[in-house]
């Protein structure tokens, strides 16, 4: 085993270790002596032999630990299990000189102090939605998911090949954080409803269980937005204390019961029509990384990116059949009427959101160009096609 | 260089090396003389240094060139460039530990010839469409795309979480080979046609180019398929030889010029409602692989399928664009008339190609089970979803 991956350490050795001295060094002044402990440890992997120790310094980076911190509970469905699939494809891309010890929610940092602590060294990186550090940047929604944004496919398309991930990368990187696509759950559904909802005028004083953008435009329909975490909603629901909520989709509403306590299940969701998941690295430590550790990380982000939303899908599927078919749950589609409404009002929040601050601005309109680029070439590709398959298929 | 990897080698050299030497034997009695030539060069990158080369057999499998035969030109946008990403990212993970050699069709063999090479060893791996093996088995065409069959997003659905994968492994074993998803086009056009396409008569007699399943439909509808390389179209278009043909998508369309000679451009195209491409893996070489480089190239094979769908939608938008706004391109839509008809022998042409025999019944089977489910999904979440986007924005 201590002989594995010398190579790369003697080739970097000249070259970089002083700079891997040094931003461990700075790392270290910026969190005393938590830096050692909760960041990324250097293992040298070094037991005294000569061989394998000689040059000194070259020995560091030989074996990674990276902690990874998640907004997820333990193997929760889709998520949870994502980012365990992610960790140990790391791993095994890695042969066993990095390793990845997966935190779920609340374990090392709660479910929304993963960005806090990967920019501080805390943890190596998080897995997470970017919408949840909104309070750092209006910006970060859009890389998550934005009321009437974009699709899971145009938030590739986007990120990939359209801008995004460069303004993304500057963004992230000054919080230290170096981001990647890394999952997306697809088109939400809309929620659980206590009553029918047939008109504008039925959202009036409802208490609905939505966060972030999807809870503004909510509250300017004339909603009361509420926020809980996942794991309160059912109680919620159940006593009362909301009338209606948002969660996932089929697959993860489910396995929470909602459905034993309320039957209509509305969509679309056009809160989160393909919530993008990320890995936010450590910047200090993606500049650590060798090419190879760096192709390992950004290898295994993209392939969870695609394994992760076809688990949605096959699974979403499945449970919405046995949501309707086992148990009654009536599904029902919002009227054009609420959801013109619901198109109206969530521009207007996307526009109040872009004149927060300059760098803001450039993502709204780089993510409004592929939107609309994204619009024009759906209608004609996928929705045409389903339209197709819809005349004789259904 | 020679130390890496010491490892895994000396933990198979016990098992494994000796089915790995038997294995190369029987390779190389299949192809006498090209064996070694064309098959997977195991060099040792041992000079006669003790320590690294005891042990005899261990040696080998340090270092894998492999052979990649592909069915695009050299650089094709979108497909022959994403065979060079995908490439470019084995041996990035592989850290030089395995070489990737592309070749562009015609280069070592044709465009379809690439299942043979790698069933026989002439070559180690081919990217292309399943669809090219249809010869070999109808069931071959489910893991491609079929007419009315599944999007991008069902088929990964169904390959890795539907048993899609089990199916396409079974069947693809009984020819020495271990398939991968590797790459989607997405939905592809309905074509450019000459004269206006307004009712199923307009189809009599035409001549159109458009091969596999797709053509068969074309038959049953009266027109007259006819069979081109990519590269043959053009003249054919514009000599008057052919009356319509089907490409792939504005990006790829707009790059051979048809706009310069027709101008009708139809949409959907329902004879590739989303193209997978795959990586056919020779599969000696694959159980001969320790589990690092198996995980190399499950990671990039998934990380490509996610990036080239991401980079035809981003550049199909654009070129849509350019196509309509700069050369005049008309887009037109097939009638409700028409994509029903196309959907009713679309059915039958899949149900007759599933009596061929046992493996194609199954896969057949297990394919329609997820593309109900798919169906069922995608109305209530990313249709929805688009209807909903549309009222607003368009």
């Amino acid at each position: 085993m201590r002989k594995k991956n010398l190579q790369p350490l003697s080739e970097k050795s000249g070259v970089k270790n002083h700079a891997l001295e040094e931003k461990s060094l700075s790392r270290r002044k910026l969190l005393g002596g938590v830096a050692l402990a909760g960041g990324a440890a250097l293992l040298s992997g070094c037991s005294g032999e000569k061989e394998d120790c000689a040059g000194g310094p070259a020995v560091l980076g030989k074996k990674r630990q990276l902690k990874m911190v998640t907004s997820w509970p333990k193997n929760f469905p889709g998520l949870g299990t994502g980012v365990e699939r992610l960790a140990r494809r790391i791993e095994a891309l890695s042969d066993g000189s990095i390793t990845v010890k997966v935190y779920a929610a609340g374990e090392l940092v709660g479910a929304l102090g993963g960005f806090d602590a990967v920019s501080q060294g805390k943890a190596d990186m998080y897995h997470a939605a970017e919408y949840y550090w909104q309070g750092k940047s209006p910006a970060f929604n859009f890389f998550a998911a934005v009321p009437m944004g974009m699709t899971a496919a145009e938030m590739n398309a986007w990120v990939r090949f359209g801008g995004g991930q460069e303004l993304w990368d500057e963004l992230s990187a000054s919080f230290g954080i170096k981001p990647f696509l890394a999952g997306n759950t697809g088109v939400q559904m809309g929620g659980w409803f206590k009553k029918d909802i047939s008109s504008v005028e039925d959202f009036q004083g409802l208490r609905i269980r939505m966060p972030g953008l999807g809870g503004e435009v909510m509250k300017r329909l004339g909603a009361t937005p509420v926020t809980k975490q996942g794991g309160e909603i059912f109680q919620a629901l159940s006593q009362g204390n909301i009338d209606a909520s948002e969660w996932i989709g089929p697959w993860n509403d489910l396995a929470f019961g909602f459905h034993t306590i309320v039957k209509n299940y509305y969509y679309p969701g056009i809160h989160e029509p393909g919530s993008s998941l990320s890995l936010g690295l450590n910047k200090d430590i993606w500049e650590d990384m060798t090419p190879r550790e760096q192709a390992i990380i950004s290898a295994a982000t993209a392939a969870e990116n695609d394994i992760m939303f076809a688990e949605f899908n096959a699974n979403n599927a499945r449970a919405l059949d046995t949501l309707v078919n086992e148990h009654g749950v009536k599904l029902k589609k919002f009227s054009d009427d609420i959801l013109t409404q619901l198109g109206r009002l969530s521009a207007e929040v996307l526009a109040d959101a872009a004149r927060t601050d300059d760098m803001t601005k450039r993502v709204f309109d780089s993510f409004s160009k592929a939107r609309h680029e994204g619009i024009r070439w759906g209608a004609i590709s996928e929705q045409a096609f389903a339209h197709a398959r819809s005349l004789v298929d259904n």
